[in-house]
């Protein structure tokens, strides 16, 4: 299977292509462009520079969230875009899921997938690794760091942080001694290679269907609900 | 430092831009295309997506081999290019070097970047891992895998083998149930993060002075020389 993914749901941006798992291409970009210019233009590169086009691929995944509204929203209308235009099957994946899979080759720690998600809290999910897939501890999740802790200080086991809020986790770790490893770069932002691991082997649905999940209301939500309740 | 980097040393391709170390874009390829035809648009690609030109560069920084002859002619010669229409300098790195980088978080194990170098051969180079380095164990070499398993018992250490020889190299050490590991993908292939963290701290030179190092002879000197032997 031919598959495109997508990922933007935070401050990186990448595409990737896989055939039956194995990954043929990845375009990854950290910079302070906008994915609404970058996201589509690096697919269409990529795509172009393997001489193919969207009529060649099987399916579409892309990671629908937790993470920045804006972002999940801009990958996955191009996803839903993408589909739509070339008639093909889309799969969404969970942001924290995929980049949990960037690390489980590893072994004997709880994979912590972190993203910041800003008001003392981060978005979250923990795993098992196990070679050539996670197992799954709890659902996604926004939680302030402290809760981590306590989690942390009942299982005594080694915590391997990734994501955009690793490194403030991986700190807050040390500090009180607890055991904590933080993801090397490249890996510990979440990548397109990472949503094309946790789409492996699930079943592509229509685009029609696919919806972001963002975990909590955005800003204008909370602030439309505040000026209601009074 | 706007470092770009280029990677062409074996089957994949890769170009990466970092600036003062940090990855701010990567763009890989393992497809069935040639280097000729994918590498310089990769470079191109991913420079004007991330809005920058050749002139936008500092330095460029090439994997100047052990690896494919063609491989490594095509990156130096497109680094040559790049470096000789802008004005620029440049850093080349040894291939087995660049893709040990890869692996530096590791800890308590010998890094053995391998690629299959036919023959019966591998080019390998061993590292130790330092965190943000590698220690250097050895010398770039074209060996049988026999004498990498002669040392390795020596050792004792777990062997941490990586790039397109590392499965070769993984295979034979675990027949004779020697300590090994395989770098997982993405990081088993070079890669031109790994180019970029292998030149991080050298100083550019003139790309005048780039030339490839092979390791030995390319198939038709061989023949050449045989020839004349006769």
């Amino acid at each position: 299977m031919k598959l495109l993914s997508i990922e933007s749901s935070a401050k990186a941006a990448s595409v990737a292509l896989t055939e039956d798992g194995r990954l043929v291409s990845q375009f990854f970009q950290a910079s302070a462009l906008t994915h609404s210019r970058t996201l589509l233009k690096m697919a269409e590169d990529m795509l172009s520079d393997l001489e193919m086009t969207v009529s060649d691929l099987d399916a579409v995944a892309v990671s629908i969230g937790p993470g920045s509204f804006t972002g999940i929203r801009i990958g996955v209308a191009t996803a839903k875009g993408l589909c739509w235009g070339g008639d093909k099957p889309c799969i969404g994946v969970s942001t924290l899921e995929a980049m949990a899979h960037q690390l489980r080759d590893r072994e004997n720690v709880i994979i912590a997938a972190c993203m910041d998600a800003r008001r003392g809290e981060v978005y979250n999910a923990c795993f098992s690794p196990m070679g050539d897939r996670v197992e799954r501890l709890c659902e996604d999740r926004a939680i302030p760091i402290s809760q981590l802790i306590d989690e942390a200080k009942k299982t005594g086991k080694t915590y391997f942080f990734v994501g955009d809020g690793a490194e403030l986790c991986y700190n807050a770790f040390l500090e009180l001694a607890l055991p904590a490893l933080l993801a090397p770069e490249p890996l510990r932002l979440q990548t397109a290679w990472g949503v094309a691991m946790a789409a492996g082997g699930r079943q592509p649905e229509d685009a029609s269907d696919l919806a972001p999940r963002y975990l909590r209301l955005s800003q204008a939500e909370r602030e439309r609900l505040q000026r209601l309740a009074k």
